[in-house]
């Protein structure tokens, strides 16, 4: 078994790593700006995540390597008699590390967690360009049911 | 004109309407509960949403009427040079108001809103079974760039 993974709340010193990770990455390339030093604007994000107890930022880790991320928000809605979701968004493994189960591994314990939250439904949206993203996580048991809409703001 | 609407955070006096109008749904009419009293699940997400400043729950009134209703979360992300995102979800009209433009002047709205706020982007997802709803929320300048993913937890 190649993975032995661990997962962990993300500290300020795993920044750097992560927004390395989230810059490596085909449309995060377009979007990211992964320099030194950082953009203040990823500490600040990084501060109003790990405030928030509806936020969890959370990184897999192989020995004091961190090979992959993912952010889980949980929510409280009126709908579905009042239930709580777990949105996850902004999964990411290290390149290196693809195609060795990481971001199954990953999704599986976001999963877990929403349950330990309550949560009745977890849920996310992946761009239709990242056409295996799609058959990954209908592997993983998700159903497409849902239109993601978009709207940019500035 | 026919509409003068206001809008405002919703409060707990306004619940039992809301609950009404998620319940008077095609979809909502399966999964929701309103009966008198009001089941207490309904009380809770009530008052963790009004607790949390990343959440609001807005309401739609003409003169004492309430005539839509909509969740607005707003999220920060490590993503976009860690950009804060809102997401609309729980968007209702009173079916004796449906079709005079509440639902347009709802997002409107919100996506004012979510400017105020800061975020550089607003999304949602939209059931593909609501056939309508996509084709109204492409008018109001949503792109379907992604899916929308779901799993049942229980």
């Amino acid at each position: 078994m190649d993975r032995e993974l661990n997962f962990r709340l993300a500290t300020e010193q795993d920044l750097d790593k992560i927004v390395a990770m989230i810059a490596d990455d085909p449309l995060g390339s377009k979007r990211e700006k992964y320099e030194q030093p950082l953009p203040v604007s990823y500490r600040k994000a990084f501060q109003a995540i790990t405030a928030d107890p509806n936020n969890e930022l959370i990184v897999a880790c192989k020995g004091n390597d961190i090979v992959g991320v993912q952010q889980i928000t949980y929510t409280p809605y009126l709908t579905y008699q009042g239930g709580w979701r777990a949105t996850i968004e902004g999964v990411r493994t290290r390149s290196s590390e693809r195609g060795k189960g990481v971001g199954t591994d990953l999704i599986q314990w976001g999963i877990q967690r929403a349950k330990k939250r309550g949560c009745h439904l977890i849920q996310l949206t992946t761009d239709k360009k990242r056409k295996d993203a799609l058959r990954f996580y209908e592997r993983l048991g998700f159903k497409a049911t849902h239109e993601g809409l978009k709207m940019t703001l500035y």
